[in-house]
């Protein structure tokens, strides 16, 4: 069990080796403790602080963490083995200390395999389609095998040729009534499954998508999930049939297993296709069972999971990043001393804005997170709900994504040259964030389809009387009136709302005018549909943000913190959409000139004796952040240097490569 | 001697295997070579596109690129080891072929390494400050040598602690008089030489950046270039004194040798120190010689070349992402059919910008190097000039860095998953431009200097009577009226001049009314500084285009598509900055909204038909691409599944590690 010590903070300010960094620690107005209890802490919070912390110190106290280098130094089949051998370990280690919740679990895995559990689509998506998806006599035949690791799966569904377009996915299950069996095939190259986590080299079961053929060959009965065994459970090797392999390198998934996997005449009794939903029986008849709306369920999990993912990776980016500032000297001042780089309003302007979307990225996670819970975990699913929370979780993966993406980056670039070292943590969450654009739908389609969603509410304004006072749509209903000037905190969110209203207003007036079809309408209106969807979820995220700003409010010592914040995420949010805030006369130019020119800097300024502090509430372990830049100490060189030395490449004094040539030169002469 | 052969283009259309691909070639409206041609084309152009095409041609004949796989799979010895090994082929291929010519031969080289030459810096650094700050007589004892590469050096700079900010060097060189050398010590770990190129593992010498020190051990005479022999030129071992080694992993520079350098009383001899701008005589008194602006010299042909360098970068990456966007088919159009994504206005939105821009950067390169050329390459230098040179190539190299940057992200986004594989090539392409934004000067440092530099000609407007027409900043000393509406494509000219007029006129009053010492004024204002530099390089890079679009408009066929490309450069990089051009009543919302939602996307449909030609018009070599997705036949699905397919870790039917695993299995039952 896990003891009930060890739930304080990882670190303390006489920790602090680096004088400019213990300054700026002290200077701080608020206890970062309060702030991180106030923020992540208590048993029913989702981030449940204390807890994690116990966790990651059980976690990082194992002995197989001194035996290997850096990763960044381990060739790729090492770095594949260290990773598969850990996580075994962390499974062992999480049994022996009675971890079951499985939220608790999944950061235990994580934070023992340095964010590289390799089951991590077994324990979320195998696991749990199996739970909605297979028939009760499935489940139990399935499930304890694989909640004991006995068989180890994962989710095949992308196409070589086939992304998020599910209903033009090649491979087929052609049900043979004969042998009551299905007939498994990927009948062309771009059928080829590509992508699927740790496929390559690790699994040996998938959930295969396929296009399901009965009773007649030539017509699909549409898409099922099926049970398949790809390779031996003793031996390991492919099954007879089974072709499969790694892909080529990425970028981010250094983890290295993504697979390919090609099917040639694999047979399946017909029991192993998954019956909750729908079934086929003895002479190939297919039925239908039970809401197939149940499917979406492990998707939208993912996605609203995929929100508190994201802002802990902006959160590890801008620490790193802001401790480095507060470190890191360049430049003259008029005194003959070199500035510290946090002391430029043009190192403020990159990374003030960027922590402050990142409390408000937490407060509208928070939020998605409560209505995931109140939609999917009551005892019958909220169907009417969905909708909604499909959209907006759309919505916010595919803006923090791409928003922490850009501001990851920022956090790069603030770093200089020393950003660019693997060792600096950051280049490595910026590709997480970037492949993060991508997977589990890319950004541009989720938007589009929160905007769907969105054009249907306008069309039914008039339809809907009551409403929960929580809803995100809820200032769709009511006639804002804008602000004629911005003195309180919601004015801004006033002013955001109007302007997502009369977008959306004009839009839907625009498109029950237009005569064309549909699929017309929305594809000529695609770029402004997008443009309207995320001016939507920042209306989300600020009132979300407004909502533990006055939470926050409560609390002297940080309360005036948090409001500094919000109005650097509202000005800062603003300004990149200045066009829409004055084309609906909802401020004039002059106006944001001003927010932009001369509040957003005096805020900077406001901040600054608390900018670290305010990175040190996210408590992060360094182990966590893993950057030579970002550590609590503020040792940055002499990490630097002990990394560099480490470099297994410099075991040579001379490179081989160098003494060969130096000894066919010899041989020459 | 290079044949005169082989001078056309790589690639044939009925090279084009993929039919979709076809469609599109077959779709243009121009002939791509008249276009590569009008661009790239003749011997007094900067490309010398047919006779890059015969180098490249011998570059890729020859046997050695078959001993090796695709580079991403080698481990970090092989991969360094192959390089060095083309390195010293290249040298001798291009000397077989007596390419002596600088630039061709720099050209030969990087295509010979897959863009990966060892010894870049050798060629052109180290090399041009020998022939600029080496004595005659150091010249004539060190060049042949290092001419001749029995001598390779590098040019260190950057210190641990020390990046852009040189007076900060805390490397020195203290003169000692008994023994008439220069004792040489990085005293600190900060002092450390970090990050040199080729440093690591590769150069025998190196050009020391240090502190220098005489007559007095406590007053430093300046910083100072030393000749410093850093390995044994047999053994190539380490010389006493010298630690060195490679500094830890880096993304983009998977080259792997950026090094570090520590010395501990390393002696030099006196005439060691580079003496052609100043020298020390034998009793340790310091002399200055020379124009120490010529010191400029290398750093800004550097920056000019960098220019180019970016352009070409992005455009192998929008020629991966419009090629692979016309093979791809996603989503489902009312014919039941799938769609082409360059179909999709959203992918257009992505990709027809980012052309343009590409376009409008090679146009802005010319025009720089055309002012280099006549500043840099005249019997005398044109000292008055170096001001603009340095302000103008600053702003370039840090836009043209900066939005490379974001554009080839947008492109990687545009590919999709695919695009984040390796062998796309693209996030390669990304982080090089990534790095970009921070070497050879921090991009808002950069910045800076350009502002700098425009506030001191707007203190100085009435000054100056004559003007070279081709000037940057002629536009600043005319009265430019803003025109009313948008009818040419000079307008859009006219309206970014104003802007930058008006942004320069306002910031210059500000800053002479303020009382506060300058390095205060221009502290408080550095993020409008770096903005009013962003809006001045817009005119430039807007202008340079213009003059680009009117030599086009010569030609009948790609005439009005230099129009389209130009339209859409301006109003993208308008919509951008928004708030300026409405806040100074240049433009208002409404038009910009028009101009966005409707004169944009209308310049994407009348562009479509070109799109695949514009990107075929860079004439880039498959190779050179090295991409499965921008392939110019198009064979997409295949390329992926084959560098697959080679995965080095697909040896293993099963993977070591689970061999073993299964192993202690057995051996616990």
């Amino acid at each position: 069990m896990v003891e009930s010590q060890d739930q304080g903070p990882y670190y303390q300010l006489n920790d602090t080796k680096n004088p400019d960094l213990l300054r700026e620690r002290q200077s701080a107005t608020f206890d970062v403790e309060e702030l991180t209890q106030f923020v992540f802490g208590g048993p029913n919070s989702y981030f449940n602080v204390n807890r994690r912390r116990q966790l990651t110190r059980l976690a990082y106290a194992h002995p197989v963490h001194d035996t290997h280098l850096p990763i960044e130094y381990l060739d790729a089949d090492d770095y594949y083995s260290v990773l598969i051998r850990k996580s075994f370990i962390a499974i062992k280690e999480a049994e022996r200390y009675g971890i079951t919740d499985r939220k608790l679990l999944g950061w235990f895995v994580s934070v023992f395999t340095n964010g590289r559990f390799m089951f991590g689509l077994h324990t979320s998506m195998f696991l749990h389609t199996l739970e909605t998806m297979a028939s009760d006599e499935q489940q139990e035949k399935f499930l304890p095998l694989a909640r004991s690791f006995q068989i180890i799966g994962t989710y095949a569904q992308t196409e070589l040729g086939h992304g998020s377009n599910l209903q033009r996915l090649e491979t087929e299950a052609v049900f043979d009534i004969n042998t009551d069996t299905f007939v498994l095939n990927t009948p062309t190259i771009t059928a080829t499954k590509f992508w699927p986590g740790a496929l390559g080299r690790s699994t040996n079961y998938v959930l295969l998508m396929a296009q399901l053929f009965t009773p007649d060959r030539n017509h699909p009965a549409g898409l099922q999930m099926f049970f398949v065994q790809i390779r031996d459970l003793n031996t390991h090797e492919p099954l007879p049939g089974v072709e499969l392999g790694e892909i080529s390198t990425r970028f981010g998934h250094e983890v290295g297993d993504n697979g390919y996997l090609r099917l040639h005449n694999v047979r399946i009794p017909r029991n192993h296709m998954l019956m909750k939903l729908a079934y086929v029986d003895e002479q190939g008849t297919f039925h239908r069972l039970g809401d197939p709306r149940l499917l979406y369920g492990t998707m939208l999990a993912t996605r609203v999971n995929l929100c508190a993912y994201f802002s802990i990776l902006l959160a590890r980016a801008i620490t790193i990043a802001m401790r480095y500032s507060a470190v890191r000297r360049q430049g003259q001042n008029p005194n003959g001393k070199e500035t510290l780089i946090l002391d430029y309003p043009l190192q403020q302007e990159k990374l003030v804005p960027c922590i402050a979307t990142n409390y408000a990225f937490f407060y509208a996670f928070i939020k998605l997170e409560n209505l995931r819970r109140e939609i999917l975990d009551s005892d019958t699913i909220l169907f009417e709900l969905l909708p909604e929370l499909h959209a907006v979780s759309s919505g916010l993966k595919a803006y923090m994504s791409s928003i922490g993406e850009r501001f990851s980056q920022t956090c790069r670039v603030a770093c200089g040259g020393h950003g660019y070292l693997v060792a600096s943590g950051i280049k490595g969450l910026n590709n997480q964030l970037d492949a993060g654009c991508t997977y589990e739908g890319d950004n541009s389609v989720l938007y589009q389809q929160t905007a769907r969603y969105l054009l249907k509410v306008m069309q039914q304004l008039d339809e809907v009387s009551e409403m929960e006072t929580e809803s995100s749509i809820k200032f769709l209903y009511s006639t804002t009136t804008p602000p004629a000037t911005i003195i309180n905190l919601d004015d801004y969110c006033r002013l955001f709302e109007c302007r997502s209203q009369m977008l959306l207003k004009s839009m839907s007036n625009r498109l029950s005018e237009s005569e064309a079809s549909t699929y017309n309408k929305f594809s000529k209106n695609s770029i402004e549909l997008v443009h309207i969807s995320k001016a939507f979820i920042e209306t989300v995220v600020l009132r979300a943000f407004y909502d533990g700003v006055r939470k926050a409010s409560e609390h002297k010592s940080f309360g005036p913190v948090f409001e500094q914040l919000f109005h650097v995420f509202a000005i800062h949010t603003l300004r990149n959409s200045a066009t829409d805030f004055i084309r609906l006369k909802l401020l004039t130019a002059d106006q944001i000139y001003q927010l932009e020119t001369f509040n957003l800097p005096d805020m900077y300024a406001r901040l600054r004796p608390n900018l670290i502090s305010l990175v040190d509430a996210f408590d992060f372990h360094d182990n966590e952040l893993n950057s030579c830049l970002g550590r609590y100490d503020g040792q940055v060189y002499e990490a630097l240097m002990e990394r560099a030395r480490l470099n297994p490449t410099n075991r040579h004094k001379v490179h081989p490569v160098w003494k060969s040539i130096k000894q066919e030169t010899k041989s020459k002469l």
